[in-house]
């Protein structure tokens, strides 16, 4: 078989799966936000009627699969791949969520670059002609990862200015070998990149230099401009993390000026008290499952790159003085509307 | 492209990549016990030089990795994936060793599953044509385990008679699309599998359903009968888990006569204190990339069916009064020198 790879870390589909239903869920604070509309189902409570937040988590993904497969007209029983996994230890949020679905399964640990690693890997193992039926999932719970990686609730602690908040939310996407809708097109896989940062509570600025380096990386193997694409979509750096992406383009010449951040659409930064954004598996995840597949699918952008970032720390490590190795895995989708596309 | 899928959960890979290069680095215990030869690096106090368990787990992964590349002949710059993960929170012992590595990499979450894991995904990575050479690894290190799960060294806890003993190793494994060594030649994906088993400390019983259901369906899937395979081997499913997978096929009427458990292989039940055997994604790791591959390597078994068990349970989880969801993914594995394999 001739090797499909074009670059160093980007491959780009002979067979481009389609995805043919998606889902999002969100929680209480998002659905205040200004994609309230676009999420398939939220909560008023953020409980969704589980007895612990941990439950709760592992609820949405059951929720937003459930939808994406309805949507498909799939069901979870004819799923050839689950891919999937989320930011709770030993990722319980996804291990839970797949036991009722009993379809073959690959857990993944991608922090909250989980979506684009997920949805990377459901392409890669479609195109591959491995099967022709596959799921890409991830979720976050603001409830839950507060008391895992921070302070528990009550405690009420202060949050520093670059801090972001963790989204609570789930998406689902389910990808075909055939049938209509936006097309995986090209697929780039990151590496670590680590410059140093400590500060948890600075994540995007340890993030952004993932971010920088797989954006050029997709870039330089597919021979693609900037704006070759409506959207340049990270998720999640933040205000300060967008800007340092920014930045670093402009220094080298290029104007990243559609460059957006699931982090910032999905709240209001002046209104919600959320300081850098939103974070979490569950940001681009809900962002890219309602807002920018609707879109897509809709004909609104012709084609977007989805960069999901992931900070591969943890309470352990951040008390043992280390800094945080970063990745964004990146994911090229094409409208099934759009003239001229990859 | 034609699917290549066999049956509901196997792929038979139509090119099969090849084991290249591997090798196991583990702790004092294990090198006490009867595998201390297959052995490529261990150390005499198990803190491979470092400052604290997780950098020593960390430690134990670069060790592997360097080692495989060295015996394939390949520098780590050439790999087009790498696919690790490990037990700790948020998998930073996989995440701080991928930090010098600087190839494209998916961070997996399959718990004792994960050496099974990341070598079935790499394998249908290269045999998607998507790349030419792929590594997978994982590890775990008793200490930073006994410390996450359960409690630190120092409070000296009981362990019951169901107890397993969580292994301090390393395996890495270098996949090409070609060469000499042994290849894979099949992939079961496994599906979330929960008994209702509660107890952590009886993690063989919780496993052994989903290994019973994997094997099951990989004999199904390809036609294949066990006494195809010289070694169906799990991995680590400990004494009392090994019983009862044979009990299973057993009132099916097959005689599994030849199934062998890593955590078994790597200790010496008698006289080591380890109960009902190893576990940790570094035991499998360990007993592959060394005893398995070295005689699979030399001729000594023509057919192996590894079969990677992981429980997906987190001390939350127990806490919460659940049940134990389990995986088990399956590789068969081929000999460079076997006739009449797959």
């Amino acid at each position: 078989m001739n090797c499909k790879k074009r670059g160093r870390q980007t491959v780009a589909l002979a067979c481009p799966p389609v995805l043919t239903g998606w889902a999002s869920v969100a929680g209480k604070k998002e659905a205040q936000g200004p994609l309230a509309d676009t999420f398939t189902q939220t909560s008023p409570d953020d409980t969704f009627g589980q007895s612990s937040w941990e439950k709760a988590e592992s609820e949405m993904q059951r929720l937003a699969l459930s939808a994406a497969l309805d949507r498909a007209g799939v069901a979870a029983s004819r799923l050839d791949f689950v891919l999937a996994g989320d930011l709770l230890n030993q990722c319980i949020g996804t291990g839970f969520a797949m036991r009722s679905v009993g379809a073959p399964f690959y857990g993944l640990y991608g922090a909250c670059s989980t979506m684009a690693e997920s949805l990377s890997l459901a392409a890669l193992l479609l195109d591959g002609g491995f099967g022709t039926l596959a799921a890409a999932l991830t979720s976050s719970h603001f409830c839950s990862a507060e008391r895992q990686y921070r302070t528990p609730l009550e405690y009420g602690g202060q949050r520093t200015p670059t801090a972001q908040w963790t989204v609570t939310g789930s998406g689902a996407v389910v990808l075909s070998a055939q049938g209509g809708g936006p097309r995986v097109t090209h697929v780039t896989t990151g590496r670590i990149v680590d410059k140093g940062i400590k500060d948890p509570a600075n994540m995007g600025a340890a993030m952004a230099p993932a971010a920088y380096d797989t954006i050029r990386a997709h870039l330089t193997d597919t021979g693609h401009k900037p704006s070759d694409y409506d959207l340049i979509v990270t998720g999640d750096l933040g205000k300060l993390g967008r800007e340092i992406v920014w930045d670093f383009f402009h220094r080298d010449g290029v104007d990243l000026n559609h460059l957006v951040d699931c982090g910032m659409l999905i709240y209001d930064l002046e209104s919600q008290d959320v300081h850098c954004g939103g974070s979490g598996c569950g940001c681009s995840a809900a962002v890219l499952c309602g807002h920018l597949l609707d879109g897509l699918n809709a004909g609104r952008w012709n084609n977007i790159l989805f960069c999901g970032t992931g900070a591969l720390l943890s309470p352990t490590s951040t008390m043992q003085g280390e800094s945080i190795p970063s990745i964004c895995h990146a994911v090229s989708l094409a409208s099934p509307k759009g003239e001229g596309g990859f």
